[in-house]
């Protein structure tokens, strides 16, 4: 019955987005939204202004939530970047802002009877997809962020460019917290057919860890945001999603062992998460990872909080 | 011998047409060039955050003029969009920017021996098409700017708009220069099987022509710039000219008959401007064309003059 | 709630639509039916093998016709192609084979409930759309066959390598029955920005209609079959529906004019039809579409009294 | 300077990959190369009346040998697949048929200098690999055999079948020859984010391993070819060279420590094999992939000894 996607937030990650499903024809139908209606007009305007040389026809609304209704997929990109454009902030320098929107745009989908797949981009992700799969009341499963899709993809990049291979020939995943808590499962990585320690050292692989940091920091602080690689992982999840592929992605989901939202590698389809892959991990891996949980639920609990006074 | 693409300029409509074309796996190596090295790093590096998630494996290199030298095309991008941005600006408030990079830019490619295509999007288009060609010494039909294929999408998305069809299924031209001169050549649009004028009064027509023009304006003052018309125009025509189509594209191309760079239907290949197109224009058209071209013409001989100065 | 397409024959055009479509990730759910077993559980295994090196995750359904019930397209492709290898043969030596399947595959999609667009690509065209319409008493606008999309493009073939130009910049169409009555309306052919006829005598025209046909020839005589061109043309057509483009596209259709299914210029969505072009033909092309007309009525009048024996 | 590929031999896997790759615009030159000139011509016609419906522009060369000096990859799939349709028969039926044919094509391809990279197709794979390096004299790792890359796409839709998940998320691979002595590496094969042993007994990983072999019977049986499948695999393998992806892929190559051309995982680029993965595989992985080597070493020698006869 054709695919339906929404965009919930033009900014640069929302409009980047769209345009890679809009020149892929990845979606029929294209549902955009956002509070700055100049802007999300003005985007709506440039898509169309590109329709007569690309290979498929996008349709595209303008912030209408009753067209959700029927949607596949909606994906919130809303947030407040701006937020985060100062050397002592992070992630959760957003919260704020983005703790008061959720529970609006929560009640809309509600209101039209949303029964797809909400996939949350919004930072800081873990919090803000517990925060949304608690105001929309959908189904745990219904409710994926983006997570460490993108941190996994900036390991493999930086492991990819240290053996000169194909990112995509890099297997592994960082989990946890998509924000300063998490950390690469090294154990769980390979690379030229082999496990990466076989090649590489401890305090080499921290360097990698740590350069796959990086290399975000210096996008964010020359940009003032980043977009192509969080659009490419968001890209990737909601086509899996649509596709009911149920391929394997560390995405954030809610990990019944530690109570919380937080990424690790889970079977993606069409109704959201399948089924949650269970890792070998070192004793130390663990820890992190319980580390990271327990961090992600106290800034739930404080986003609570906060949203209360 | 691969495909390889240079970008100068990454600025929103640089890294927009690079990530189009690294999305659909269009070339095998990206060469990005800009003055701002951060910035230019920042992009790249964010490109390589994507390519874990992408279907295509891109090559990406850095500020290397080098590079060039076997390059199918070189795009343009470069200009200083923040000089647009008041209320009495228009595309010429970039040229003195603009005219200074030109010969310097032109003078590197020189240096490397780039023989590919070189693709003008810096504005105001015609003059600064007009500019690389003198000073990269390039043969004319290997000189093309980006033109009125924006416009004639934009008047495509009017029409379809008004028509309730795809934009593809428009047919016809805005010709003469990507500005204000410019003009739609009514006599040429088909739509539903016949001329436009079947269904439209001429009164009717000029305001889908100004919507046309609106619709532009309203991405500008939202956004500050335009992006993914632009961009998608763009990639057309790269894609016409490094898989030697013989496409019929309506781009800013050296016309002899009115002895400057303009916008009109030529056909275009691995070569360039392989042929020029020869429309059956009504008189006022004609006349329009040739007002367009003689301000195109001074306007490059100011440039000239200012360069001089 | 995601795309789906079911293909009815998985003889060489169907098994080579269904690649086209999953290589490309049209759809997300594919349902294969066929009355050999064997073949199409083939087909579907191949596909499969296909799927670990592909973009795309294809969801593969055999020989299901419940599964259709909520399909955005179905696609006929049944036909016994050899009954069309022999020197007096042409289309119609398959009627009397596809006749008698059209009336069961009818019921069927009768019986499940199938409210989408039925897009037949089986030979004859025109007569077999005109029988699948009576059959499944779907509304005529939602039962379309390709038609003279696969005769234009060969017609655009042709005429673009008269000219050394790209297929896609050749405008205009063949009309009437995807059979000996069509014809090229040359009135309405554009190429290089002017009527063709600008170019070329009647008599070289006609030298180019014959050469279009003839490569058909050639393809199957040395193929026993077609495959490429006419998946092609489906793909477009069926993407044009599912993308609700309202593309403008020569399709067979019901033409209330002459109250026949023929190949006439149509606007395409998701609900089939959705509307008829208005061609100012010259009075020769009129009567030569009135005689293909005819005749497609003719055989059409006869076929249902075949069936009746 | 442009894509440009070969394919030599236009039966139903080449005329496969070549539509594969027309219609992704995977290169932008085409040279089709056969014996059959009516065939060839046939497909080069059927690829051309698809070209008006697609979304890239092809150029198509037909029977040229000197068109391959500066292909960027060459693709053998000649054969004759019909001396492989007996009960009694497996791909080494072929190779009395293909050794006589290769010596004739790399004798060609010197010829006119060709310095790409040879990627074989044609079966019984890695001796027709062996063969086709041996009397072009091109460097080892500038030629390649498809092997194993289709083999391990079957194990994948088995193994991705039985734990419902996207074959993309199976890892591991198929190594040794692209025949029977072939064998699926279990103890590389991970799923859900395991080693498969940790789910599935050695007996149930037998009946996986027989269900991915039992599968291209299927096909081949049924269709009395096999294309899809090994089209994908081969188009992969291409662009992964093409675009210097540095990709991992179980490909058939020169395997020093054994001495021969198998299948076993290295990085693929543009230079062709860019370097050897190594494995820790079990004892008994180790002595069947020697064992597979010697069948391979055996019939190579023997293929030689039949030449000279």
């Amino acid at each position: 019955m054709a695919r339906k996607v929404g965009i919930i937030g033009l900014g640069h990650v929302g409009a980047t987005v769209a345009h890679g499903l809009i020149a892929q024809g990845a979606f029929d139908d294209y549902v955009l939204i956002d509070t700055n209606e100049e802007k999300v007009a003005a985007e709506a305007m440039d898509f169309a202004d590109a329709a007569a040389n690309l290979f498929h026809h996008p349709n595209i609304i303008v912030n209408d939530y009753q067209a959700l209704a029927d949607a596949d997929v909606v994906i919130s990109t809303l947030g407040n970047i701006k937020l985060q454009d100062n050397p002592n902030a992070d992630r959760f320098a957003e919260l704020p802002f983005t703790a008061k929107e959720v529970p609006i745009v929560a009640q809309q989908l509600k209101a039209v009877g949303f029964k797809g797949i909400l996939v949350v981009v919004s930072n800081p992700v873990d919090v803000v997809t517990s925060l949304y799969q608690k105001y929309t009341g959908l189904p745990k499963e219904r409710v994926i962020g983006t997570g460490t899709l993108l941190d996994t993809a900036r390991m493999k990049r930086a492991v990819a460019q240290h053996f000169t291979i194909d990112a995509r020939s890099v297997q592994g995943y960082n989990l946890g917290e998509h924000g300063n808590s998490q950390f690469t499962a090294w154990s769980q990585v390979k690379v030229k057919g082999q496990e990466i320690a076989t090649f590489l050292s401890a305090a080499e692989l921290a360097v990698l860890e740590k350069a796959a940091i990086t290399g975000g920091h210096t996008v964010f602080y020359a940009k003032k945001y980043t977009s192509y690689g969080i659009a490419s992982a968001t890209i990737r999840l909601v086509l899996a999603i649509v596709s009911d592929a149920h391929e394997e992605l560390p995405v954030s989901h809610y990990y019944e062992p530690l109570e919380t939202y937080l990424s690790y590698p889970a079977i993606v389809g069409r109704k959201g998460i399948i089924e949650r892959v269970q890792l070998q991990l070192t004793r130390d891996e663990e820890e992190k990872l319980a580390a990271s949980a327990h961090f992600i639920q106290e800034k739930f609990t404080e986003s609570l909080a906060v949203k209360k006074e």
